[in-house]
């Protein structure tokens, strides 16, 4: 484990509780004297230890968890490599497609012993950061994305780290790096400029005496600092720059209907798809089946808005959930 | 009380609790009845009687309350003015400007004895309507906008009015049915908007699959009925449009700074106002203090942010309390 901040850390404590053995690193030495002490503490049968280095956390691992900020990867990914380890290295990063082109330049060009790379990306968090904010519970039911790019990656390697977050509690959500990186553009990136924008409109202090629930919620995440905001739509540009021009062009179709001589009337259209998602959402699921463990069949359940939740143990099948058909020519219906 | 539904029904059961002989009257004969059954399970000391006609219920009255939807209000309005009914009148609605044109159309101008009309706006609610749902203490802690026209609002009513909401536990704003109507656009109205675009953009299966918190407040509003977000951003149209014209150049410039050659720097700048506003939501408040009770004094509180927390027994200050002073040249100098 590289990187022993919340998720790092929560993975840390969620694989040594789960039986593996986990050597764990941080560049900050107080994150590695925190981790060290806690590992103390922790029941003798769910303990880790802190290595002082890179080199000696990879030296003798099978999987290489690499838990950093996308500006620490390009390093991470050199110190990697420089240790000549050939096995399987995956991430946590909210964005795929910059660290798929990474792995690419900064693992796979120098290293072709590299076995195989997975992107993945836990949907979880809380409001605290930290070494001391990790918990070993934080995956359970949450998303967890695992890239899969068609004629890149190992389904070998795919199904290994499938049931090793499924055993952490996770939901398993197959998708490419640009399928998912679009997704959390319309999910994640634009909710945060849009919620500032809200909050930026009502500076009026008049309005924010008057400001309730759907203010509050509405603008919660503007909260965030505005660093990590800027790091995760800027670094994400690709994906939220055409999903926030359907935004605005959304917005101003809204607005002509408040010109129209009865915009009452006239917005009830308007509103009728967005309503019909969110009164939709989350979607009510259909009963667990089997799927082909194949690549086409998984990324078409991620499509359709499925996840893996469990591996057969020969591997040649996996089960799965997803939203219920909504009827004939239903998403579902090719599964 | 005419319009027994959540906020009319609230306000009945509130007034009985506080010791009021209070009336009311709803369209719906379903509603009278439950409102009728409710009545005689109530305390001895808090009851309330239900009419048949809003003649009967207004009749005796020293105030009307009208709690009925803005397409209701013109006849609800004609049927006062009907009456022969002189005393005040007070509103709910959540847009002020048309219910004071219909106030000026519909019952000053057929009747010159009119004493008064203050609207109001309790900016209270909760998921449930109807009311089965009324709660006498849902106007705790709330804030209760009164309008104060200058030039035509009395403020000798104004005054009573401030002290009889006050006396149900909320914070009593007060400011113009325009300045109002511009609030609510900017914490309200538009973040309907916001929310339901939001969702739209999110259709996607996979998207919503990944969906977490951010997305899970930023659209939450959106599923509120159609017709009730068209009818209040339609309704408050006028102050609506240039709020989210403002919201869409806002996001345009956004848009540029993912197009610029390094975007998260670029984005940094334009993130600083919003999040700015949201981090220091609710502002951190002065101590209580007491100004004149006079018009210009009361609206400026409003525009400070501030609200009237009591009204002195000889009527010639109010105590307020409003957001402490950020240092020189800020808004409150003036108070």
């Amino acid at each position: 484990m590289i990187g022993l901040g919340l998720i790092g850390g929560s993975a840390l404590r969620a694989l040594a509780a789960h039986g593996h053995r986990v050597l764990g690193y941080d560049a900050d030495p107080a994150t590695r004297a925190t981790a060290r002490t806690a590992a103390a503490r922790a029941p003798q049968n769910a303990r880790w230890q802190v290595t002082g280095t890179i080199r000696d956390t990879v030296a003798a691992a099978d999987l290489v968890l690499v838990a950093v900020p996308l500006p620490a990867l390009p390093r991470v990914f050199d110190e990697i490599a420089a240790t000549g380890y050939t096995g399987l290295v995956t991430d946590v990063t909210s964005v795929k497609t910059p660290v798929r082109m990474l792995v690419e330049q900064r693992l796979q060009a120098r290293h072709q012993r590299l076995s195989g790379f997975v992107g993945g990306h836990p949907m979880a968090g809380k409001e605290s950061s930290g070494f001391g904010a990790a918990d070993a519970d934080l995956f359970q039911d949450c998303a967890w994305v695992l890239c899969f790019e068609p004629g890149q990656t190992s389904l070998g390697d795919w199904l290994d780290l499938a049931e090793l977050v499924i055993g952490l509690g996770a939901r398993v959500v197959p998708t490419t790096a640009e399928e998912h990186d679009r997704a959390v553009a319309a999910i994640s990136h634009v909710p945060h400029l849009l919620a500032t924008a809200l909050a930026a409109s009502a500076a009026d202090p008049l309005a924010g005496a008057l400001a309730a629930g759907s203010f509050r919620d509405g603008t919660r995440v503007a909260a965030t600092r505005p660093e990590l905001i800027a790091a995760m739509c800027g670094g994400n540009a690709p994906a939220v720059a055409p999903t926030l021009d359907g935004i605005i062009a959304a917005l101003q179709e809204a607005r002509a209907a408040l010109d129209a001589p009865d915009p009452i009337t006239a917005l009830l259209p308007w509103l009728a798809p967005g309503h019909a998602m969110r009164a939709g959402w989350p979607p009510p699921l259909a009963a667990p089946l089997d799927i082909p463990a194949r690549p086409d069949a998984l990324l078409r359940l991620g499509r359709a808005g499925g996840w893996v939740r469990a591996v057969a143990a020969d591997r040649s099948t996996v089960s799965v959930v997803r939203p219920a058909p909504r009827g004939p020519g239903g998403l579902l219906d090719d599964l």
